[in-house]
């Protein structure tokens, strides 16, 4: 049994790690971190966990920390990389859910967040954790920075067609839509039940942080940029996430679903729809899938894609990269059935 | 016209209460004040009501509210019996949609709120105002303590029969649930999107505030104590309110439904439904109106009743009472039919 | 007082209408026809119309509908262009919120509808009832064809920048999202709480029947045919439809906030937020309005456009067109806010 | 690996049954059938099965059915009867999630299904399929009668107080709320998003199908006939049930909590929550949990249960009755956590 722990565990990520690690049978989570809370008991903060998990929210403890296999950090951003370097340095793995490690570029990060980054150094080494782009480079990994839920479902409709050049670069367009738990378990007004239930809007317009997240690593993929033009919606419901990508074919002759069916042959959390099909996010729901399914309209090429913004889109990707990691059968805990209806 | 104030109009009251006067054709609103929000402009908060309503919020001012004809108070409790005397004493009515005014017990009153009432000498003068009970008082009333929405479902239900000694007094059950709305507009977890959504469950046990205030309107129909079981549940949606009420009925051979009808006949805002029928919220929603039915297994009586909780639950019967007391037609900007589907 | 008769009045924009025609102060509701519901209180299936109209379904019948003044169509596709013919003959001026009437090409509307029109000389004299666009044409019709819910909220984005050639008419992406009363109120699998609720999904590709027409209503505003990419998406909510919009410019030094601004100057259903904000469907549930607002990423530009799909997308647009049509107030009927929460 | 069939897997419970099934580790599904969906793979109906059920729907057929260790009947009324004698008599154990050997009295049965019962001798063999009662006859039987969603959930919050004669069997009051997911998968207009989201009602009034179950097991506890007020109620969300339940206690003298922990010590599906905390839906949303809580007003005890409807309200227990009738370990495929939030 490999020792786990998280730190910042009261968050919607964090609550989805424990469900998964539940049942995981080779990982035991053995320490659960919260500033807040430390000291209550988690199944009080989470009855669905009564019965599941006998464990204690406790103050953040580097030495308790350390004797763990993998760590997860799923914190706001700015807090990982505070103690990142020590427990790397103690041998410990480390999978940060957060922005922390996500750029490549410091003053890009520090633009977007803020503040300094606090190691710099280790960006370069950090690995982007998402399998069906870097799978190798995730099972050598010490430190794994988790993809964003926009990212994820973004870089996998569109990896296909960028990585053989079909498409025209100077303007993609994504238009995506998220349920509110994204947004997180902070109470705030916006995504209380009265604001958000039976609405539906528009934000982070201008710009939405995980642009640069999406755009460099189209960057990385085209190797060139991408102009990218990303929208991001909030839907009245509680998880799911849909990007419908609009990109100009340069090569009009091929057949995209073969492309689609061939690129993603044998992924296991990559399922390509029959052509002519349409995915729901409810066929996902608290699974680690990313379903897609590729139209056409004249010249332009129409990619829909759904995940779980907190399964594959979070915390099943980042059990992902941790049987990925451990040298584990990377579906471990991974494999229940949405729950449907 | 007749000039309008509202004290504390950032929460959903405070909302409701601005898009009934923004319809109403006899009086305007002219203050609007919030101690958190001065000088914001309404429509920036609330952009249903861009074009509609020109008004910025400002800080309480007495002057100010003194200028005008009525002023409503949609703030949390301790709030309005700071100011409501010196507003009596100016000539303002005042409608309190808070429940400083609903007991008249200071002693109780404390009890459940934690703290001294300022101006206990007001609670006798105050009128209850539920007009199918109390009309002809408020009419000439200066003060309206305006009914909770738990009191205003359960009472209505429940008045025909205790005004005629028809059910057992030592036990009657009222099960309640309310769409999250009624938790108010506050930033809080358990009434997230993510948390209320999809998700039915009982609070307020062992006792909810409206606990004593219906307790109290029992007593005064009944003319003793009633031994009530109050049991309040969340909804998983924004507006609407339900009582189921079980009561045991001591004369059998009463015809119940020709009894509420006669009870209500002439009640703009309470509609007995045909014998057999059910009723349900959406039917109600947006409007000030109480659609009640009510049927019998064995020697229960079973009332349903459904209400808006912010409509006749709060606002819309504080503009009722608002036309009642400046004796205006009693049903001004109170005759939209609900918003269906 | 004029007299309104409404044919196929059980769905969703026939309970919207009737809802509208309540407090609507110069005109009556006088005839309402179903033909699987003649003889049925229209309250008995629509209990919020209780106490507020005492009408019943009966039969289509001619000469009951020819002493109207106005008839609306609240029909499938297929029935109204069956008794428009002789309605127009007996004087009745007629407003149709199907599709029968909104394309101008017969051969067309057969190609997207499966059967012969049977009526394509009125074709041209009917006039596409959107106000923005058609005021004056609308004023004095017979045929009004009331606009769809994605082209009036999609036209209404793209009308400023058409219009003035701003825009690359090459390719235009639409990517639209609309509540689930959309879909009607016939009883099926897809729309059922259970199936639509918690749930984000794609459909209508590859062709929606609202392509066409907007197609249609591009080329006449821009001269040319514009080459239109229009995703529709399903919301998991009751009723709101939102646009997003994205062209790219043609002309790089363009104030598009100033544009948008006087292009809707003194209309009374488009609202035109300030520069910066962003619009929410919850602000306009229940009204006539079209909230819009003009972003900018590089050279493409953002328009993103909100509506009621049953209002100002259907019934309530319909309102408006028959005020016009009888020479009266444009808004009448129509002023109520948003009932927010 | 057990062999396993269902017959009628297109509804709800049918999915749910899949679901469960799919992560079982000792019992494969091998047929499933719908007369009017036969030759369609499961995967097409069910999108979420995409991947993990490679089985096509097919005409129900004794010789198939034959073959399997069990069979689940997930059909309305009426159906099971028809097919389970000559399945029992081929040696294969039987689970029917529908009401046909629910009741032990065959008129009983026929007054409230409409139709002479077609195997009234099996009635008295098949066994009410709640463990937490009838676990070692379960063990051995060859046919179960799953109980009911209400039923499950009032009598588990009941069994304890009854079990003891607590509680005054002259009148119990069971206000219990359900999900949309128990109307079942049928296309209707009161399950339509429009109409039953945002929205609760009551519905069953003066007789819900439950009824008579619950009354049949109330007096097989107690000895004696109990009178029971039941009123089932509409939730405006897809999964979950609550049973609020009033009932005067005799002996006053008794520890509540004390009494409830007891009872169901080592029950792996009942969790008795700690007192004082109230129980909430989602925590056991996707789950075979019941959580039940135990509060007093007074005279009055008040349970508060709630369960999964679709899954310890009928698939999940269905899986439970099949792994004590196999020998298997009771739990098995039904441990994961419910997905939060």
């Amino acid at each position: 049994m490999y020792k786990v722990g998280i730190v910042g565990g009261t968050g919607y990520t964090g609550v989805e790690l424990m469900r998964l690690l539940a049942v995981h049978p080779q990982a035991r989570l053995t320490v659960i971190t919260s500033r807040g809370n430390a000291g209550m008991p988690v199944a009080e903060m989470f009855p669905s966990l009564r019965g599941v998990l006998d464990l204690t929210f406790t103050d953040p403890d580097i030495e308790q920390l350390a004797e763990c296999d993998v760590v997860f950090f799923a914190t706001p951003h700015g807090t990982a990389m505070q103690s990142v370097p020590e427990l790397l340095d103690r041998g410990v793995k480390v999978i940060d859910l957060g922005p922390d490690f996500r750029l490549k570029d410091a003053e890009e990060w520090s633009r977007w967040y803020k503040q300094e980054h606090a190691c710099p150094e280790l960006l370069e080494e950090a690995v982007y954790g998402l399998p069906e782009l870097n799978r190798e480079a995730i099972r050598g990994a010490r430190l794994v920075a988790n993809p964003g839920c926009y990212p994820t479902c973004t870089l996998l409709a569109v990896m296909p067609l960028l990585e053989r050049g079909l498409i025209d670069t100077k303007q993609l367009v994504v238009d995506a839509k998220s349920g509110v738990s994204g947004a997180g378990r902070q109470a705030q007004v916006r995504t209380l039940l009265c604001e958000a239930g039976e609405n539906f809007s528009v934000y982070g317009l201008p710009g939405h942080r995980h642009h640069p997240e999406i755009s460099q690593q189209f960057r990385q993929i085209a190797g060139q940029s991408v102009g990218l033009v990303f929208v991001p919606h909030l839907l009245p419901m509680i998880r799911g996430m849909e990007a419908t990508v609009y990109a100009g074919l340069v090569h009009g002759d091929v057949d995209l679903q073969a492309l689609f069916e061939q690129r993603y042959a044998g992924e296991p959390f990559v399922d390509v729809l029959p052509a002519g099909a349409l995915p729901d996010t409810k066929s996902v729901r608290g699974t680690n899938l990313c379903r897609l399914a590729v139209h056409r309209s004249g010249d332009t090429v129409i990619v829909l894609s759904v995940i779980d913004n907190l399964t594959k889109g979070a915390s099943g990707q980042a059990i992902q990269n941790m049987n990925l990691m451990l040298g584990l059968e990377e579906t471990l805990a991974l494999q229940s059935p949405a729950v449907l209806p």
